[in-house]
């Protein structure tokens, strides 16, 4: 239910559209309303999700509404969603630095938007008085992170494909437009990058073909959080492989005694030719992870994800270079800059991407092309909620479109929250299938979103209707 | 005029107090209230604070106020003052953060808080869902370090000292106590820290005197820039010289043949004797930077001031290696960990710390303490609301108990805005004298708050009468 009329044109646009009588046959749309949501889910309550710095969280998204007035054919109103993860207290923080976007949007041309999607993100990431509160990094930038989401989102269900098919879609040309070079040239130059573009060109269609037939692999995370029994982690264990999964990650670090007690009951589970990783979630200093790392030497692990600080460049250097363990990161690396020092400096074997921690699409096609050029894989992070949904978009489009690699690499799976969208991840075989539906897949049921609105939900507020989150039922189209 | 009567004990405190019948004799006082205040000056009116990134500045606070039930010997309420600086829009989100960490702080025992400085900033840091926000940066950690600041605030204010007294009162064990050693252990153990202390503990007394009786070192930015014209600069850099100042800072980064212009100007104005350094604000890439500070060449600069992304250590170590200007940065450097590394890659030949861009005082202790190690000198980042006011007890306490330097460097000084403080800073002689007044100097005018007050203040709406902000006249006590 929308408080918007049908024909509402913004005064501003009025304007314009009589300056140009040459576009006389169609009204001009615009993005009529930004609109933020505090959503959160209780998982803390089952201790789903625990791990070394982590103990309790509540799973919880910013959720963006970009609406329009323009009607899509089959006579819904074009509409774009994007998220923010977050794990709890702060998520009305993540909400209002949303809000503080809303002059950036509202009232935009969806033509010109669509048109240029890289300059709509250096716009956000622009803003001359915003900036001081980053720059590019924490709140305000996953917020930007969010709305360029949501804008890719609209744009890619106008263009009635899935977003990992519409980045494909892309010409080389397009792709490094959405890129912001800057702070990137000693690393990696737009040349440089349309070159690397260039030459995935040959094979796209094939590789298409490809993702579709088998979809793009998965590993998983389930049965390794801290909080969970010896039994139900040897049981989803054995789960896990049944469901054809290959790698299989557990969070370490509280105690390495009982990191190993559960490795080698992950490891009589899983039988010997399925992967262990580890993630001991930034809990480490230097020489903390490579004494705790070479305890665990006998797993032969597939890697150890966040062992000391995001920000710790050199940290993960001097880690690598002391363990046998493959070293990875970038759940919380807060942007191009900081991956590119990683790659920089050979502090990495692998990487990690979130859909939701950095500038959004744009600024992930940059990792992409680092990755690229470093030949860096790339294993995305997912779960929390809707990051699955997200991120494998990234995935699949880096697969047609850049690195042309799959097999090497695979997706983060928990399955947690799926049933709250309206476009739920599908696994198959331990792979994600390739999404068909138009767009980036943060859409939301409007059920869901209104009886997890917080404070006032249902969920959240025992005596509260189940409609309770009436305010956000306006944001939804 | 406060909301609270004056012996409102809490509940949970009013529990505690009986269970502990030996301590009938005194009431245990608390922090009974937090509350943050959207302080805006447009100072984007008169192109004050113009840069190459920063084009249109409104200086800012978040302003942080702890009210407590505990009275001062003089009759006036034990307060805690705070402020986080903005640069406009975005202000209204960095509150938000602040109001975000009530729940840890209503209710505690001062007597507990000022004993513990160091673990109120690390339950802060360390809270297990507000920590995805950052981790320990941008909005949610720039909120932290305000009201940890404003928690110095308090105790400092309680002790009859200003801050910089009452931190170089501290004995070497308590102030290593008030590090987070988290991701500092290859650099800088607390051991090596608390060696460092104790040789600095000679000589503190004769320091004290020499910082009481000389002030500390001065330098001046109000000339540089870019909004301003020629004429103006010129005028205000013989006005700088003519006050004292030996060093004077100039915006550059958005034409080198601008630049090679003003540089000239200020050097045929300023005389052969006065140090002449320049702020690029993160305008370049690593070949632009290298290639810019060559065309600079001839001016013999102090050093060159955010050459690049403040998050690129290794950007900046290249362009260290090639220029021969000293190279800096600092003012948005967004933690310790980040620090920790331009000082091991040997990426600055100096620093600025910045009072309110990373944790407060404690984490900023842990930066002064790196440098002592490493060496580098300290050229404190200030100006914008308020900085000045702060800053200056962090250099003053380096001079006195950690670095025992200060004539080889100096606090950046803007004469911005001292008026709506209640205890300015005072410049005499191109120094700034040490406070006598108790606290750290964040507490503003009341008058101010109210008529600054966004979007509400007189300043802001000019229909609004003067009291407008009458929501705030509450947090004043």
């Amino acid at each position: 239910m929308s408080k918007h009329p049908m024909f509402l044109v913004p005064c501003s646009n009025a304007a314009r559209y009589e300056a140009h009588p040459s576009e006389v046959t169609h009204r001009m749309a615009t993005i009529s309303r930004l609109e933020a949501g505090d959503v959160r889910f209780p998982t803390s309550r089952h201790l789903d999700g625990s791990d070394a710095m982590n103990p309790d969280p509540d799973y919880s998204a910013a959720y963006v509404v970009l609406e329009t007035d323009e009607w899509l054919p089959g006579g819904e109103r074009l509409t774009g969603y994007g998220l923010v993860f977050t794990i709890g207290r702060g998520n009305d923080v993540q909400t209002a630095a949303i809000e503080a976007l809303r002059e950036h949007v509202e009232g935009l041309d969806i033509d010109e938007l669509c048109a240029d999607l890289g300059g709509f993100a250096r716009r956000l990431t622009g803003d001359s008085q915003l900036r001081w509160l980053g720059p590019e990094k924490g709140v305000m930038h996953m917020a930007i992170g969010g709305v360029v989401n949501a804008a890719w989102d609209l744009a890619s269900r106008r263009a009635g494909k899935p977003l990992w098919r519409f980045i494909s879609d892309m010409t080389p040309e397009q792709l490094v437009a959405c890129i912001d070079w800057r702070y990137l040239s000693d690393a990696l130059t737009r040349e440089e990058a349309l070159k690397l573009l260039e030459e995935a060109n040959e094979g796209r269609e094939r590789r298409r073909g490809d993702l579709e037939a088998r979809g793009y692999p998965a590993y998983t995370t389930s049965p390794g959080w801290l909080g969970y029994s010896d039994e139900k982690l040897a049981s989803l264990c054995r789960d896990a492989v049944a469901g054809g999964y290959r790698t299989i990650k557990l969070k370490v670090g509280n105690d390495v005694e009982d990191d190993v007690r559960r490795l080698r009951i992950a490891r009589d589970a899983v039988g010997p030719d399925v992967r262990l990783a580890v993630d001991a979630n930034q809990r480490w200093d230097v020489a903390d992870a490579v004494k705790w790392l070479s305890a665990l030497g006998e797993f032969d692990l597939a890697w150890v994800e966040e062992p000391t600080s995001p920000d710790d460049i050199l940290g993960h250097a001097a880690i690598r270079a002391a363990v046998s363990t493959p070293v990875s990161t970038g759940e919380h690396t807060q942007n191009r800059v900081v991956f590119k020092q990683l790659m920089q400096a050979g502090a990495v074997d692998l990487i990690q991407i979130d859909a939701t921690r950095v500038g959004g699409v744009d600024e992930n096609l940059a990792i992409l092309l680092l990755a690229r050029k470093f030949e860096i894989p790339v294993f995305p992070h997912a779960g929390g909620v809707g990051l699955c949904e997200l991120v494998q978009h990234l995935a699949m489009a880096d697969y047609v479109a850049i690195s042309g690699s799959m097999e090497d690499r695979a997706v983060e799976y928990v399955d947690h929250l799926h049933e709250h969208f309206t476009d739920p991840v599908q696994i198959s075989g331990g792979r994600y299938v390739a999404p068909t539906a138009p767009g980036m897949g943060a859409r939301m049921k409007d059920r869901s979103v209104v009886d997890h609105t917080y404070p006032g939900g249902s969920v959240w507020c025992a005596d509260a209707p189940t409609a309770a989150g009436t305010e956000l039922e306006g944001v939804l189209s």
